[in-house]
C-alpha cells in the first residue's frame, strides 16, 4: 500500500484504529468504537505524519500504525480520565463509563492500551523504548494532577511539571518518532523534539485556557470540570499564571461559576494566553533544525491552529 | 551480568520489579512497591525461565527483565481488579484502592502496565507481538468474566474461554518466549506453548476450587468473594462441573456461604479437580516435544505443585 497524501493517511488511521479493536468481545469493541468514533483533534497523529513527511518520509502507508497507536494512547486516557474525574460526556457524547458503567470503561481503557502495545510491536526500537516511555510520563503527569486535585498543593511549577508529563511527552514522541521513521539525521529530530514537546505545552495551556473562558457547547464537555478537578486553572501569582487554589478551597454557592470570573476579571487568562504564544514561538524554534519544505510550512501553520482554535 | 541459578534469577526478577518502579512520583511508586512486596507466588517468570533453560539457556540474566515483565502484567490486572470486584484485602495486604483510593488504584495499574511496556521493550520481535496479543486476551478475558458475573449468563464453556484468555493467555506466552528466547526449536517452542496453556488453565482451575474449599487465612484474600463476584465456581450439570449461577440469584441469610456449602456436597468439587488434573496431563504431554533435561523434570513438577498446592 503506497499513501502519499496526508488526508488519505489520516483516513486510514481511522480505519485502524477501528479495524484495531474488532474482538469477540462486544463490549470491547462497543466502548472503543464509542470513544473512537467520537471524533477528536487527531492532533498527535497529525504531528507524527507531519514530521515524517518533513523529514522527507515519502510513502506515508508506513506511518498509519503509528500515528494510529499515538492517538490510542491519548484514547485510552481520556476513558480512565473521564471515570476519575466524574465526568458525564466526553467529545458531546456519553463517557464510556456513563454508558457502561466504571468496570467496563475501566477495562476499556486498559483494553485500548494493550492495543497500542499490538500496534506498536512492529516497529521494534527505538519506537517501542520511546513509545514506552511517553506512555511512562502521561500516567505520571496524570497521577501529579490527580494529587494536586486532591490535596490543592498546586504552584506554577507543578502545574508545568504536569502539562509536561501528560501532554508534552506524548507530542514529543510523536514528532520524534515520525522524524526517526522517515530517517531523518539527527539535528532534524533534535529539532522536531524540541517542537513537538513546546507545541505540547501550547496544546495543553490553550486547553486549559479554553475551559476557563469556552462555553460547554463548542467544547463538548461541561466547562468548568477540569477547574473542577483542580487542574488546568490560572490565577495571578507575582504577576504569572499559576494553577488556581482546588475548588474545595473555595466557598460556597456556585464557586466554579465564581472561580472563573475572578479568573476573567483578574488578567490571569491573558498572561496564560501570552504563555502558550511563549511556547509556541519555542516549538517555531525547533523546526529551524528541519529543512525546508512544504511540510515544515505545514508544522508552522499548526503552531498557530493549536494557538488560535476556539474549541 | 551472569546468571546461572533460577533462585538467583527469580531473585534478580524481585530487584527488576522494584527498580522499575523508581519514580518521583510518589504515589506511584509507594502504590507500586505495595503490591509487588506483597509477594505472590511468582509463577508465571519461573515458568519462563524453565523454558528458557528446558530449551538450553544458559544465561539466564537475559530473562530477567521479559520475567518480571510478565509478573507485572499480573500484577497490574491484579490491581484493577481488585477495584472492579471491591476487594479490601490481597494477599493479606490492603487492596491499593483501600489504601490509596480508586484514582490512584487506576493509574497505579496503568503504571505498571507502562513499566511491562518498557520492560519489554528492548527485546524487539517477536518477543513484543507475542506479549502484546497475550494482554489482548487477558483484558478480553477479564471483561467476559465481568459480563458473566454481571447477567449470570455463565456456561462451562464461558467459564473455560474466560480461564482461557485470563490466565492461559500469559502462562502460554511465558513458556514461548522462554523457548524463544534460549533459541529452541519450532517444535519445542510448539511443546512449550501446549505446556504453557494447559498449565494456566490447571493453575486458574485450582485457584477457582481453593476459593470454595480453602481458609480465608491461608489465602490472605477473602474467602467466597470470586463466587460472589459469579466467578471460577463450579457447580453440577450434566455430569460436569460448570460456573455456578450469579450470587443475584441466591436467596438471603448469607447465600455465598449456602452456595459453597452446597457446591462442596453437590460433588462439583471433585468434578472440578479431576479436570485440573486432565489440564495437568495435557501440559505434559506439551512437553514430550522438549527434550530431556534436569529442567524438563522441573516442568514436570511445576505441573504437580499447581495441582497440589493449598493455597
Amino acid at each position: 500500500m503506497q499513501i502519499y497524501n496526508i488526508d488519505t493517511a489520516l483516513t486510514a488511521v481511522e480505519d485502524a484504529l477501528i479495524s484495531v479493536v474488532d474482538t469477540d468481545v462486544e463490549t470491547l469493541k462497543d466502548a472503543s468504537e464509542h470513544i473512537i468514533l467520537s471524533g477528536g483533534k487527531r492532533v498527535r497523529p497529525q504531528l507524527l505524519i507531519l514530521a515524517y513527511q518533513a523529514s522527507g518520509g515519502k510513502n506515508l502507508a508506513e506511518s498509519i500504525r503509528i500515528a494510529a497507536a499515538i492517538e490510542l494512547v491519548h484514547t485510552a486516557t481520556l476513558v480512565h480520565d473521564d471515570i476519575n474525574d466524574h465526568s458525564d460526556f466526553r467529545r458531546g457524547r456519553l463517557a464510556v463509563h456513563k454508558r457502561w458503567g466504571r468496570t467496563f470503561a475501566l477495562l476499556t481503557g486498559d483494553y485500548l492500551f494493550t492495543k497500542v502495545y499490538e500496534l506498536m510491536a512492529p516497529y521494534g526500537n527505538p519506537f517501542n523504548e520511546i513509545m514506552a516511555k511517553a506512555c511512562v510520563r502521561l500516567v505520571e503527569g496524570e497521577t501529579l494532577q490527580a494529587h494536586a486535585a486532591k490535596t490543592g498543593d498546586i504552584d506554577r511549577e507543578t502545574y508545568k511539571k504536569i502539562i509536561a508529563r501528560k501532554t508534552a511527552s506524548l507530542f514529543e514522541a510523536a514528532a520524534e518518532m515520525g522524524g526517526l521513521l522517515a530517517g531523518a539525521s539527527p539535528e532534524t529530530v533534535a529539532g522536531l523534539k524540541t517542537y513537538g514537546y513546546n507545541l505540547g505545552l501550547t496544546f495543553q495551556l490553550v486547553d486549559d485556557i479554553l475551559d476557563v473562558v469556552g462555553s460547554a457547547d463548542e467544547m463538548g464537555k461541561p466547562i468548568g470540570l477540569d477547574l473542577n478537578q483542580g487542574r488546568g486553572v490560572f490565577a495571578v501569582e507575582n504577576g504569572a499564571a499559576v494553577a488556581s487554589p482546588p475548588v474545595t478551597k473555595l466557598a460556597d454557592d456556585d464557586p466554579v461559576q465564581r472561580m472563573m470570573n475572578r479568573m476573567r476579571d483578574s488578567g490571569a487568562i491573558e498572561i496564560a494566553k501570552l504563555q502558550a504564544q511563549e511556547m509556541g514561538e519555542r516549538a517555531r524554534a525547533g523546526l529551524r533544525h528541519v529543512p525546508q519544505s512544504e511540510f515544515k510550512m505545514e508544522l508552522n501553520n499548526l503552531i498557530d491552529s493549536v494557538l488560535n482554535r476556539r474549541n
